[in-house]
């Protein structure tokens, strides 16, 4: 492999330095389009298991140098097989993260030139040119003028952070700063982390994880609040909450309003909370990660009501935006608030007039920046605000259109609002059927999804990402996903009436033959709504599980009474299920009546495919091929994969990721496909 | 210009998507080929001045495409201009950030695929190649075991964060949650953020700045203490400190030692530092940014004596190692104690056995990451490690050469011991002779130092940087500093010569012609030492400035009593010139007694040329040119920046980056050019 011995070149040693670039860097272009050009025909999802790439890479670096030829060879044979093509139409996990060929060719450039712009002298472009652009992006999205840099009446202005967290943390550990300096105008001699330990900040029980981390990096108490219906934070929780900790003698000091949540991309209500934190000295902070790039589009900007009450505001360019990681814009009403707490002498940075340029170190938490504004500046120019515009109301169609074809279908339901590009969506009926489900579409590899949980339901997200998705690939998705939930239930109708004879009660059972068709499978249900079909009393049987001697029984379903799933299972029978379903090592167990799963929810750390079914060998029994492979992958996994504990389980299927963003009035688009790769003639 | 009306490409929309990359993407190729082959040649620092792109920019943003000819086209008209050239071998400045073509291919791969690593599922290929090239790394640095992934007795493994800043901090949090859990097993319930008013962490005052920042995110106090003469922390003076602060009822918790200080390249003493803190368990963290990379070669690792006791470690392969930033490499001996600090859950991650993979998530402060090990393994196997030896061979060669140069200069000194890379040098006398001659060298635009203060001293740091920095480079730089000096001092000599009849009482003169030669200078200077030159009494009158009614007066040099500069200012004579040098915009005073100066260095955040003189008009009036151009500058910068205080300048001419290493015997390399755009056949 790439180990062997090669020529090391000294003969081209005096050669002109950067000769050699051409020629793989040409070879390297070409293979990104290509790959971009035909990522749609690989697998998503790829098909290994933890420590695939060991045994492929030797262990210790090479003494001498490797041929490009080799280490190009080996990105088919190495790195592939290991990616997650986030830039694949079948991704629908997470939030978009996306590129476009300006994004590439800007970093391409940044790189090249590698200069670090922690102040402006030591690159004056790198800093003007994110000033500039900062505030073409403030003004793209409607931001208010206190956000720019060149305003008479501004001292605020934006800034790119590397993400969305650091963004979090930043604007908290700038609240702190505020309030501790404010709190020691009375108590001059108190410490300041023992002032911090009164300090209290909050944000929505559905706000992203990395608020608790900013929690947990500053010290300040974090607390979540409940959410409204439409899983809002409200103000009046909030004015509730500010109460009952000032009589506790602590200080609020901090609110993170997120639009658009991970979960369920939902919207606290910023026209209530600003006012709030205006009148109670609350720092605003506004986590719009996901959404933040619909507000391009004016008829999404119902949202930023309030946003005139906002300290600072973040959002990622890199997921929707079409600019690749790492870019975020992260705006601030007052950057002295920023100077004062990052600066190393703060004395000199409280001052406003005290420089002519501004030093972007003392905005953010690390020293050295990358010149990141260039890949924004090409994107947006290549583009134009017009061709984002189209892109964004783009994705919102697909979304709407998958959206569309699951209502249509009886077997699932919506059970929450769709929110531009993201849909969620079930299985009617208990959670494990859902959780089967979505186990299943990810072994395919086919297509990328991950789930979250809503008031005690199992959901499953499905996000827009690429702006290459056609009406076809979401055609393509949707048969899968709804061929695959026929499966599983005829499967386990199927499985019913091959175990009906070992001991299981069926009380009131009515007997469908199996089927594998879509159609077929739908009659299995009764459903509610615009969407029901005729009643029929129905029992589902799950497949039996090996590792328990009981065999779960199904309620009957009584016609008329709600959704025939969700109460089909009285509630010892529920347990028992839930119990077996854990020894599952992909156990998609809902947490019961904890919210905070959709708050910080997370992914899986071991892969869906394959380990899944370890743990329950015979769950694919009727597949002896499956069976084989199951076996396979279980001897080369490790031990303590196999001790894992439930409670393990239930934080391994947490995902990370970050907001969204709500359906609106949409006019035009789409029909009107957005092609980053082609944005210029 | 780039808002013009043009095509919107819509006849393309159909096309292949990414079939457009092709041809902007080679033309990418050739111009970043172009422009690192020719980087030499270029101005290094810009000739602009704050907010000098604005008027190049439109307002907004364009609401139609604009062409990638007019996009490229800007590359040279709006952004060069004002780069500084990073590349260029006759960048000095801070540390090096260098880049080489398998960097930049590694990259363009990474932004391609653009995929988020948070966990192992997110994209296995991302972790799982990180995990093998951080052991690869740690490998080559000699680091211990403790520090592997793939290794039978170890808890640890390393990890790319973003920034040696990140890194530090990461640190100091993993330290600062260890110490508090201790605590809290006997005081269960009292607040973390009280607990944590007890602590307290150790740096040298030689420290980087990212360090008090760190202190300052986690409210954790910090102390930086005093070193010895070769600027290194040692043993005694933490045990020292650490009794004092027990004594006080304070809780001694972490340390951050230096390999490297980004000042002079100082090396704390691990070998006395490691036993102390692991007899009073603190936790050991080691910032050796700039120096790591010369860990590669054997014969540096002497300052690794010790690293055995280290918890965590962290350099930058984005320095010296030619992988463009960001690249930080950190290792930790125990991840569980990252896991501890940033999990959302901590119950689930501080189990050894919970995972069967990796989820780097937890090991950092942002949620997200960057594919950025492509980079990295891209550069390591296009050099291989003897190429990577040899350029810290042929780099530290270099700066021997340059430092060889100094010292057959009578003119100047070499205030510290020369270490790896970094040579730091001075005019003889006091410091406003060489604050003048940095300010100079910078207008010229030609060659970028940056200052620094060493016990009161004034000194500039000369850091060789590039791969491609040849002997003849390094002449070029040193005839131009040379001749430089040579001006100035003959300047002020023949401005003595002018105004002596001005009231300027001046003592025991000789009279020395004036010249602009360099040989001629250096017969104004005794010298001391091995280059000492005839001795003659000299006297070097300072430039009468306008500001002040009195002349500055330099007293005999008496033969043989020292270095004729150093002492021929009465103390008050020194008071009067260094009010005088503070009424310079660019007024590069040393803080007289503060050794804080060289731990948290900073940059200018205005431009050195032009501006720097603007306070003192007159000081160019010899110049009728020079004065014009003064007068237009003048007139073109914001009345802010004439108001600026003295003691905002003092803060203005820190700069930021971080450590280097030292010397050793160097074996070979010396004429082996490395260059990495040509390390492949």
């Amino acid at each position: 492999m790439h180990l062997r011995e090669r020529p090391t070149g000294t003969e081209k040693i005096r050669m002109c330095p950067g000769t050699e670039l051409p020629l793989p860097g040409k070879e390297m272009v070409d293979y990104i389009c290509q790959y971009l050009s035909s990522v749609r025909e690989r697998r998503v999802t790829p098909d290994v298991q933890p420590g695939y790439m060991r045994a492929q890479l030797p262990d210790s670096a090479p003494m001498d140098p490797d041929s490009w030829d080799n280490i190009f060879g080996d990105i088919e044979k190495i790195i592939m097989p290991g990616v997650v093509h986030w830039q694949s139409p079948h991704m629908h996990a997470y939030f978009p993260a996306l590129t476009s060929w300006p994004s590439l060719l800007g970093d391409m450039l940044a790189d090249a030139i590698n200069c670090l712009g922690f102040t402006w002298a030591s690159s004056p472009a790198c800093t003007e040119l994110e000033m500039n652009v900062m505030d073409w992006l403030a003004k793209m999205l409607g931001l208010p003028d206190k956000f720019l840099h060149h305003h008479p009446n501004s001292m605020g202005g934006g800034v790119l952070q590397s993400t969305v967290s650091e963004s979090t943390l930043v604007a908290l550990l700038a609240a702190r700063k505020n309030k501790i300096l404010e709190m020691k105008v009375s108590e001059p001699d108190t410490d300041e982390s023992s002032l911090n330990s009164r300090l209290i900040a909050y944000a929505s029980d559905q706000a992203h994880s990395s608020v608790e981390k900013a929690g947990l990096i500053s010290l300040v108490k974090m607390k979540f609040l409940p959410v409204d219906e439409n899983f809002s934070l409200r103000g009046e929780t909030l004015m509730k909450a500010i109460e009952e900790d000032r009589n506790r003698g602590l200080v609020p000091v901090f609110v993170c309003a997120t639009l658009g949540t991970t979960g369920v991309c939902a919207f606290d209500s910023l026209s209530e909370l600003g006012p709030i934190c205006d009148a109670e000295g609350l720092w605003l902070h506004i986590d719009a990660a996901y959404a933040g790039t619909a507000f391009v589009c004016p008829e999404f900007r119902l949202f930023l009501d309030g946003i005139e009450y906002a300290d600072s505001f973040a959002f990622n360019p890199s997921k929707w935006m079409m600019v690749h990681f790492d870019c975020t814009g992260f705006w601030v009403k007052d950057k002295y608030k920023l100077h004062q707490t990052f600066s190393v002498n703060p004395v000199y940075l409280r001052h406003p007039n005290s420089g002519a340029a501004v030093d972007f170190m003392h905005w953010q938490i690390p020293l050295s920046r990358r010149f990141r504004s260039l890949k924004l500046w090409f994107v947006i120019r290549s583009f134009g605000v017009k061709k984002l515009q189209a892109h964004v109301r783009h994705g919102t169609e697909t979304a709407k259109f998958f959206e569309s074809l699951v209502k249509s279908d009886p077997l699932f339901e919506i059970p929450a609002k769709r929110h531009l590009g993201l849909v969620v969506f079930r299985l009617k009926g208990p959670n494990w059927l859902t959780e089967e489900l979505l186990k299943e579409l990810s072994s395919s590899g086919k297509i990328f999804l991950i789930p979250a949980t809503i008031h005690d339901k199992f959901i499953i997200r499905f996000t827009v990402t690429s702006q290459f998705t056609t009406r076809e690939d979401i055609l393509q998705d949707w048969d899968i996903i709804q061929h695959t939930a026929a499966q599983i239930v005829s499967r386990h109708y199927a499985l019913h009436r091959i175990s009906s004879g070992d001991g299981a009660r069926i009380p009131n059972m009515i007997v469908k033959p199996s089927s594998n068709t879509i159609s077929n499978a739908s009659q299995f249900y009764l459903d509610e709504g615009e969407h029901k079909t005729p009643s029929r009393k129905i029992v589902v049987q799950p497949k039996k599980l090996a590792v328990s001697p009981s065999t779960c029984v199904i309620n009957q379903q009584v016609e008329g009474q709600g959704d025939p799933l969700d109460d089909c299972f009285p509630e010892d029978v529920q347990d028992v299920t839930k119990h077996k379903l854990s020894s599952f090592l992909f156990s998609y167990l809902s947490v019961q009546g904890k919210k905070k799963t959709a708050r910080s929810l997370s992914c899986n750390s071991v892969p869906m495919t394959g380990g899944l079914e370890q743990c329950n060998p015979k769950a694919g029994a009727a597949d002896k091929r499956e069976s084989h492979t199951n076996a396979k992958i279980l001897s080369r996994l490790p031990e303590e994969v196999m001790m894992l504990k439930k409670s393990a389980f239930k934080k391994l299927i947490k995902f990370y990721s970050v907001p969204s963003f709500p359906e609106c009035s949409i006019q035009c688009g789409l029909h009107l496909p957005c092609c980053p790769l082609q944005a210029i003639v």
